[in-house]
C-alpha cells in the first residue's frame, strides 16, 4: 500500500493542518465532528477526543447501533511480521475499551499471508512471530465472548471460500490503480482476503454496521471492500471506517514501523529499555541548551515523548495541558519530559507484561477466541456456500 | 487459458501433422518417443499406442519409478462448471488403468474456486456440480488406498496455505504473459493454487516424479508449476506433462466442451439418448448419398463416431483397424458405423452408471478419498508450515 512518508505529520498540530485535510480530498473520507465525537462512550477515549481518529466515512451507523445496544463491531488486524511496538497496540485497547463501554464485536485478522507476500521472511519465521503477537493480543484481555481472533492461514478453511467469493467480485486492475503493481500473485489477490476480513463479523453475526480504526494511509482497503458490500451480492452493510493520523516513530514525525532499523518500544521492552529508548533516540522539541529552553521555552507539537503522552500514555487531559504548557514556557525542560513519558509507558508496559505472563499455553488462551464450527459454517453460508457442501445428496 | 480452437485437428491423422508439431515447438515439450510409449504398461493404452497422448515433458523418471516399483503419483483434476460429458472422463479412466498396472498414486483436485471465478455461475450451482461430478469419479473405481480427491474451497486448510507459499514465486506479468490479463484477482491468484494441485503428492508422500496427463492447451499451467519446482525452495521434483490432442465434439473437430451450446454425450445419457445424439449430431466422413459412399467411400479421419472409437471405446486394434478400412472402401455406411459406436458408448456408460448407482451416501463414499489430517500436515510441513502452527511454545 501506498505509504506517505513524505508529509510530516504531527497530531498536536492537527487543527488546520493542511496535509491531512489534503488526505482526506484526496480518499474523499470526511472529518470526524464535534457531535460525532460526543457519540462515542463517554468518558471518551483519548484518541477520539484529541482527534488522533480525525476522520471517518460511514461512522454514523455504528455509533447508532452503539448508542440503541444493537449489534455492532469492529475489525482491527495485525500482520505479524516482527515484535509488536507500542505504536501497534493501541488500536488494541481501544477496540477494548469501546468493547467494554457498548459490548461491540471485536474481530482481530492476522494477515499472516500478506506479511509472507510482502516480506522476505520464511513462513516459519512469520509463524513465530504470530504467536508471540497472538500473546499480546491475548494480554490485552478482550471478553472472549465478544471477541474473535482469525489466523489467514491456520483459518483457511473459512478464510479462503470467503476471498475465493469476495475475489470475483475485483478485477486487477482496481487493485493496480489502488496498491500500484503488486509483486506476486499473492498481493494480486490479498484484497480479497482484507474484504473477507472487513466481512467477517457480518457475514458470522448477520448484518450490522462495522467500524474498521485505521491509519488514514490504510483506507484503500476499505474502499476496496465497500466497493464490494455496495454490489449487494451479500446481505452485508458497507464498513465504515475510524480513521487516525499516523503515530510519531520515536526518531520524530511520520510512520512507526518495528521492520525498519529505526528503534522503536517494543512491548516486552523492560523499565530500563524503555527510559534507554526514549533517553537516546526519542525526537525532542527542546532547546539545545538548559538556558536556551529556559528562556525561550521548547515545542510540545514536534516533541516525540510529548507525543506519546498526547496520545494514548497520559489519560488526564489536564495533566497533558498542563505538560505542554510548561514545556512552551521552559520550566518542563526535555529531560524531564523524556522521564514522565518513560515513567508512564514502562508503567503501562509493565501491566501489559504482567497480564502476559499470567497467560496460560497459547492453544488454551486462544481456543475461546477462535471462530466456531457454527459460525464458520454461518459466514460460509453467507459467502454462498451450501452446508454440508460434500455430502449433500 | 488460451484455447487453440482455430487449429482443426483430429487424431487420426496425427502422423506428420504440423499443426500438433506447431504446438510442440510453441510450448517447447517433446513428442512421446517409440521407446516412451514401450515403457508403459503392457498391454498399453489405447490412447497412447494410438498416439492420442502424443507429446511430453519429463515423462522418463516417471516411467522409471513405475517400471521400478518406486512412489510416482499422477493428477489429473476436474473444474466442476456442469456436467461431465464423455470428453472428461478418459483421462480418469486412463488413471485408474494406469494404477492398476502400476499401482500410481492418483490425486484429483476439484477447482470450484477456479469455475467460480470464470463462471456465470453461483458457489451453489458450482457446488452442485462438484457432487454430481464427485458422484462420477467415485464410480471409475480408484483404489481409496491410493488416491486422493481434492475439492478447493472443501479442503482449504490445506489449499491456501500451499498456494500461499507458492504464490509468492509467481509474479503478476508472469500469470499475464501466460494466460492473459486475468478478469479478477481469483484467476490471478489460482495458478498458486493450480501448482499446489500439481505439487501436492509430493508434498503429502515426499519427493517423487509426478506425471499430469492433459490436453497440450493445458500446458502452460505445468510450466509455472515447473517453474516454482525449479527454484528448489521445495523438496519437489518438476511435474511431468502427458499431454494429448483435442477430444473431437460431436460436431467436428475441435474441443469439446460441455458448457457451449454444442450437444454432446454426458456421462448420465442412456442407451437411447446417446444413439439419438450420435445419430443427429455427429459429425459424419460418409458422403452425403448411399451409393456415393458406397462407390467412393467414407473418411474415417474425419468422422467423429469413428474417431469416438479409435480414442478410447474400442479396445480392439484390429476391429479399429478394420472399421476404418470398410469406412474408406464403402462397404461401412456412416448410420452402421454410428450405431457401432453408439452401442459401444452406451454399453461404457451403462456399465459407468451401474457402478455410480451403486455408490452409497456421497459423505461415506468419499471419506475414503479424502487427505487424513496426518497427510494435511504433512503438506503444510513441507510448504514450509511448522506443525501446530498455533498451540507451539
Amino acid at each position: 500500500m501506498p505509504a506517505e512518508d513524505n508529509f510530516t505529520v504531527t497530531p498536536y498540530a492537527v487543527k488546520g493542518d493542511i496535509n491531512y485535510d489534503r488526505l482526506l480530498d484526496r480518499f474523499g473520507a470526511d472529518r470526524l465532528t464535534s457531535e460525532q465525537k460526543t457519540r462515542f462512550p463517554d468518558p471518551s477515549h483519548p484518541l477520539v477526543r484529541r482527534d488522533v481518529f480525525y476522520a471517518q466515512r460511514d461512522v454514523d451507523p455504528f455509533l447508532d447501533a452503539a448508542n440503541d445496544d444493537k449489534p455492532h463491531s469492529i475489525v482491527t488486524g495485525r500482520g505479524p511480521s516482527g515484535p509488536m511496538h507500542i505504536g501497534h497496540i493501541f488500536p488494541f485497547y481501544f477496540a477494548k475499551y469501546l468493547q467494554e463501554q457498548t459490548g461491540t464485536l471485536v474481530y482481530i485478522p492476522f494477515s499472516d499471508d500478506e506479511k509472507y507476500f510482502l516480506k522476505n521472511k520464511s513462513m516459519d519465521e512469520i509463524s513465530d512471530y504470530t504467536r508471540q503477537n497472538l500473546r499480546d493480543l491475548l494480554a490485552v484481555g478482550f471478553d472472549p465472548d465478544r471477541t474473535r481472533i482469525i489466523v489467514d492461514t491456520a483459518d483457511a478453511d473459512v478464510v479462503y471460500p470467503l476471498a475465493t467469493a469476495f475475489a470475483k467480485e475485483v478485477t486487477q486492475s482496481t487493485v493496480d490503480a489502488t496498491y500500484g503493481e503488486p509483486e506476486n500473485i499473492g498481493l494480486s489477490f490479498y484484497p480479497a482476503v482484507q474484504a473477507t476480513h472487513l466481512l467477517l463479523p457480518q457475514l458470522v453475526e448477520g448484518r450490522h454496521p462495522t467500524l474498521v480504526p485505521i491509519a488514514v494511509d490504510q483506507d484503500p482497503h476499505v474502499r476496496v471492500c465497500r466497493d464490494i458490500a455496495a454490489k449487494k451480492r451479500y446481505d452485508v452493510r458497507k464498513p465504515g471506517a475510524l480513521l487516525s493520523k499516523f503515530l510519531p516513530s520515536l526518531e520524530g514525525p511520520g510512520k512507526m514501523s518495528s521492520s525498519d532499523d529505526a528503534p522503536s518500544i517494543l512491548l516486552s521492552d523492560d523499565r530500563e529499555t524503555v527510559t534507554d529508548k526514549i533517553r537516546t533516540y526519542a525526537f525532542s522539541g527542546g532547546r539545545t541548551s538548559i538556558e536556551e529552553h529556559r528562556s525561550k521555552g521548547g515545542n510540545p507539537e514536534i516533541d516525540v515523548p510529548f507525543q506519546l503522552l498526547y496520545y494514548f500514555f497520559e489519560e488526564s487531559d489536564e495533566r497533558v495541558e498542563q505538560l505542554a504548557e510548561e514545556y512552551r514556557e521552559g520550566s518542563l525542560l526535555s529531560g524531564e519530559l523524556k522521564e514522565f513519558a518513560a515513567e508512564r509507558i514502562a508503567g503501562f508496559l509493565e501491566a501489559h507484561q504482567a497480564r502476559r505472563s499470567a497467560l496460560g499455553s497459547l492453544e488454551e488462551e486462544l481456543s475461546a477466541y477462535r471462530l466456531t464450527e457454527t459460525e464458520r459454517q454461518a459466514a460460509r453460508r453467507q459467502a454462498g456456500y451450501p452446508d454440508n457442501a460434500l455430502s449433500q445428496q
